[in-house]
């Protein structure tokens, strides 16, 4: 059975891991690993030890950067890590940033994070178990928590 | 047989590893390995793990990046990700990104995803097999997608 | 028993520390392990130095970069480093940062300064021996220093 | 004999990596490998295969960034991914990128180029058997391409 | 005794190392090992070189980045660098970089270089010999060629 680590932070204003794990566990029967850390630079770091000391195949990243100027930087040193994590264990993380900035009110905020974390969770199914689903989307114009924008013609 | 990487993403507009593997199978008779990822930061470790898990000798990193600041700055991370990976490889990942803000209309911008794509698999061609072509063309400013400058004279 | 590592700099205008030595002490029974260095450039391999030779379990990085864009940038290269120190050993270092353009006045700063050091030595200590708070705690909008934003409801 | 590696672009508008193999060549009895790829982000992984695959001692990287903002950072990219290597190989890799928005004329920023390389040539002839000459010349506002700035005096 | 490395560079206006030998030599019984690169960028592996091939416990790395926006740039990835040198070898790199446009006059500008030199030679030997003074000067708002700031209070 797959095993999906899911880390979140007390920064953000919604609790996304509880979503994301909501949407694996109605799609798929794999265990899910949970942690919660403070704020996006610190996912980096606990997404890696899911993969390596809990062992999962994969970790779904989720964190809601702040307005300001600062909260960009950390958002992008977070990212940055993400990466790197990656690329040394050679398993997937996928990253599901909501920044604040994004909605105009708090419903609007709340609906996008929801809808993203769902979107991004069935990739990380379709990353899992069913690869060939996203390569028949390939250059679709798929977007997650917005419309999907589509794919341009010749 | 050489053995040649396509990844590509659903965020793209353009079925971006089509039109690669296409431009590969037609010109040189090698297995090319394809996958997909949401998006462009998911790129380097899944070119990684065409590499080193399905021991690709080189692979094309196809990504669409958008026109808002926050897309300039995921490209930046993807790219700076895709180099490490290299470095820790010792192979090469040619990137082929197209910005959305490059064209005017979708049909230019379709134009210039797969003059780009068709000229960079020629790049991959050259470097597997071909070295000396791009000692040839060293300094001839060339450009892919659209018009080369050429070479400046003394 | 538990071995944190605290290390902050001669930079900063306030003994940073002193005050993480402090909370950490009045709050759990662990063996800390202090060091101080000139700048918060210096702070990573420091923070690194105390997780692998001086065998700590977590690492508290105190550090109050100044106004300037020089500043900036500093922070940002020692965060950037304090990231891949983590993914280096598998373990957290918390960055407590207050830069010195986040309060009005010098009494102001030091206040601030304060209480998101003892803010986050809960979140050390919780990281350590209490990692379901933080679970609980996930999306509750927690600041270090501010007050609270809270979570936002659907 | 000492091997030295030269990697330039098919992306520049001078071919930078004939100018070095002949001021090399002129100059000291060594060994010279020379490789071309197609744009800057490909020298990182080029020079490091260069070090360890050919077994260079030094390799010189040349490019030509181009003049939007785009350019530049694909720029920062490849120096960055350049000190990488380095530190990966604890070898030296003498950058020498010539921006096309550094010089008025075509004809300027061919002569800039080619002072610029045949100068870092001599950097990297230094750097592999005359180390005491650089000592000598450390503090002198040494410029490669332009004139010197010299040293200012106390 | 201690080994010392020092590394500066033939852009620098001012011979840096030359002063920070000075000042170690006047102050500890230290064998010190120097060099010299052309610019900041080639800092990071000759200070790598200098821990790992001649040895030393700590180096002093000296640079002196120009006004312009590159030299910005130039410093920042050096600085990248010279941390995850520091990160790969658990041993600490001093950097004293003086930039061009701190000073209004040259003789401003020699008299601010000389002074950080020392001054972080003064660190250097702290960070080797003495930690538990820079302990007891935590957050005491230390500057290297200004005034101190001094610490702010409760």
């Amino acid at each position: 059975m797959a095993r999906v680590g899911v880390v979140d932070t007390t920064f953000a204003r919604v609790d996304m891991g509880s979503i994301a794990v909501d949407e694996l566990k109605r799609n798929i029967a794999a265990t899910v690993v949970r942690c919660t850390v403070p704020g996006v630079k610190d996912l980096p770091v606990a997404a890696k030890k899911l993969l390596e000391e809990e062992d999962c195949d994969m970790v779904m990243a989720l964190g809601m950067p702040g307005m300001e100027e600062i909260d960009k930087i950390c958002a992008h040193e977070a990212s940055t890590g993400l990466i790197q994590a990656q690329l040394m264990t050679n398993k997937h993380i996928i990253e599901v940033f909501v920044h604040m900035d994004e909605a105009e009110t708090e419903k609007e905020l709340y609906q996008l994070t929801e809808n993203r974390i769902r979107s991004h969770a069935h990739n990380v199914i379709n990353l899992l178990l069913y690869p060939e689903r996203l390569v028949k989307d390939a250059g679709m114009g798929k977007r997650q928590g917005y419309r999907d924008e589509g794919p341009i013609r010749q």
